[in-house]
């Protein structure tokens, strides 16, 4: 089975799952930020556009699915009220595959639109703003396909979604007791990993390309690494311990060989000079910015001064294993379920989150985010 | 609590519940088709569009959703076949209240999209056919409000939808054992009822006027009326019946009458001449074709010809009662769970269901549909 038909079955991998773990995501999202207030900056400067269409690729359904446009639509409002404009319309496109659930998406629509006309001001009270007629639209597809129509976009965000290709790469049988690229990989697999990556994102930028204005920007975040080595402990770590996991379960005959050895995520963590030399090649867009940032797997790490070392919340979080165990699990279920079925799911997770613990307590573990952004070219 | 929240919490009322039953709506889709067409025509001729953006308003999401969309599509390609135009692109958007099931639509994207390359020939045989990017949208929100950008949408398609009122008309709680418009209400009742009707319909155009192209159409369908009297039999009658039932069990003490009396279906079902007079007052548009059609309670008198009297389907026809039953509880259910609870359903059904049987048995009733034409102005 394609890897797509599979997350079209499940709901798509989005945002949410990687970032399941809201500390996690509100990490991602505050470490990109000044990135897109640049993009959407320039973007507004130069064209002072009366609608501002705005697309959300891989935007899942979790608790955080607005955060980002709702970021972006007060900043442009912030850029109106200091250029003395008028607010523009807004279309707001929330696109993920069509098995994701965008019933949970709209059921939210009244308090995203809310949101919208709330500001935090300095004083930290709540103010009511003014904010342009915002129209919301759920579209679903795969971003390696055309989703919109010729030139119809002007902002593109993509947060924790492109690093998922869109299937396992072909020829990567003998990638054995691996379920992703590994320092034990044979060559001919971190190839076939590279040449799929190359493929589905040159066409994703094609896409894109047709779709979003001359001077419209794409800010894209991908799960990476910050090596120029695609096998590299800073990406592929994570699935080491989930392979080890199963090798530990086809030793006790729990698991076939066989099944083992044809397990692969179909992912690719990109490096930023990967991702710098296929946007050049493709030649639609040019980079203003890439940049690479960390976030601890660890999710309490990231946030440690903020909170109450005493309070529950701390306490949940200590258990480092535990959150990213869960935090994987939102990924990589469906695919094991498709290819594994359903029994041994438990007993892989309980085995992943003890070799996670672990690991966790031997040395700090992190996540590498590489950011770009893009602006159309004439 | 208002009607759209029922409804938003409900799924929302759209096309397929009125014509749930397959047949009805055929019947309704195959007599509205003419106007479609020539609208659709007036339209391609005038505009030769790069990218056509066709709304279906209430759309719901029973097996018929895109029904009425693919058709559009099909006869815009055969103008383009016979103008030896290029295609256009097509935005697709599916409108309902939030609550609607917008993830079963989404589902069937690919079989939407298969199904608009295959034609039926002459020769009854199936060819595939090219068609220009179809891109698909949920638009998540009430038609008595703004839903997407100015001058943004060309075709705008409402079936079965429009009748519905925003909600209840105030000031009508002396409409005593009533639940609609009836030969005894009172004249303050029809009174607020058309004002509520009045409001609605001129804030829709007056919302399409601001987002429809010059020269962009509009094919709206509602349950209604030829007769100039809003009690008329034609329009009220099926309610009438099922306020039967309701005050049967208020006399059995099933019911308080309090909360009989308290009880109005938020409907108003137009005549030709009301639906002219709001377009003409409110001056967006400008009327092509405004034309009174019929469809029979009884499905199957709607088919006779084209079905075997001995099939299955015939049979399960034959009881006309239960089938109208089932076709106006899929309607009304949400409002009456939520104004008397879950507990009186079957039991208001069950007579409903006898009061229907008995009064086909003894004539011959239809519903009115009202469709109206519309080009939006320069």
């Amino acid at each position: 089975m394609e890897v797509e038909q599979v997350l079209r079955m499940n709901g798509g991998i989005g945002e949410a799952s990687y970032a399941n773990n809201s500390l996690v995501q509100q990490k991602v999202i505050s470490l990109t930020r000044p990135i897109r207030e640049e993009a959407i900056t320039s973007l507004y400067y130069k064209k002072i556009p009366r609608t501002v269409s705005i697309a959300d690729l891989g935007c899942s359904s979790g608790p955080n699915t607005f955060f980002v446009v709702t970021e972006i639509i007060k900043a442009i409002e912030n850029l109106c009220r200091e250029l003395n404009q008028n607010s523009p319309e807004y279309n707001v496109f929330m696109n993920d595959l069509p098995g994701n659930d965008f019933n949970n998406i709209f059921r939210s629509l009244d308090s995203f639109k809310q949101n919208l006309m709330i500001s935090n001001n300095n004083n930290n009270k709540f103010e009511k703003n003014s904010c342009g007629p915002c129209f919301l639209f759920g579209a679903p597809g795969s971003f390696y396909g055309r989703l919109f129509a010729n030139t119809s976009i002007h902002f593109v965000h993509a947060s924790y979604s492109l690093q998922w290709l869109s299937k396992v790469p072909e020829g990567i049988e003998n990638n054995k007791g691996n379920i992703y690229m590994s320092s034990t990989s044979p060559l001919n697999v971190l190839n076939a990993y590279y040449e799929q990556f190359r493929r589905d994102f040159s066409f994703f930028l094609k896409c894109r390309g047709e779709e979003v204005v001359e001077g419209g920007v794409m800010v894209l975040t991908f799960l990476g690494r910050r090596s120029d080595d695609p096998s590299s402990k800073e990406c592929c770590y994570i699935w080491e311990l989930m392979a080890a996991a199963l090798n530990q379960m086809v030793l006790e005959g729990i698991i076939k060989e066989e099944q083992m050895d044809a397990f692969n995520i179909p992912q690719y963590t990109p490096s930023p000079s990967e991702v710098k030399l296929e946007v050049q090649s493709e030649g639609s867009f040019t980079i203003n910015r890439l940049e690479v940032s960390e976030v601890n797997w660890n999710a309490y790490e990231n946030n440690w001064n903020a909170m109450d070392s005493e309070s529950e919340e701390f306490e949940s979080l200590i258990d480092g294993g535990y959150n990213v165990a869960q935090c994987m699990r939102a990924v990589a279920e469906p695919l094991l379920v498709s290819h594994f079925g359903e029994d041994i799911i438990e007993n892989v997770f309980s085995r992943y989150q003890t070799l996670l613990t672990d690991s966790m307590s031997k040395e700090k573990t992190k996540f590498f985010n590489v950011t770009v952004s893009l602006t159309r070219n004439a």
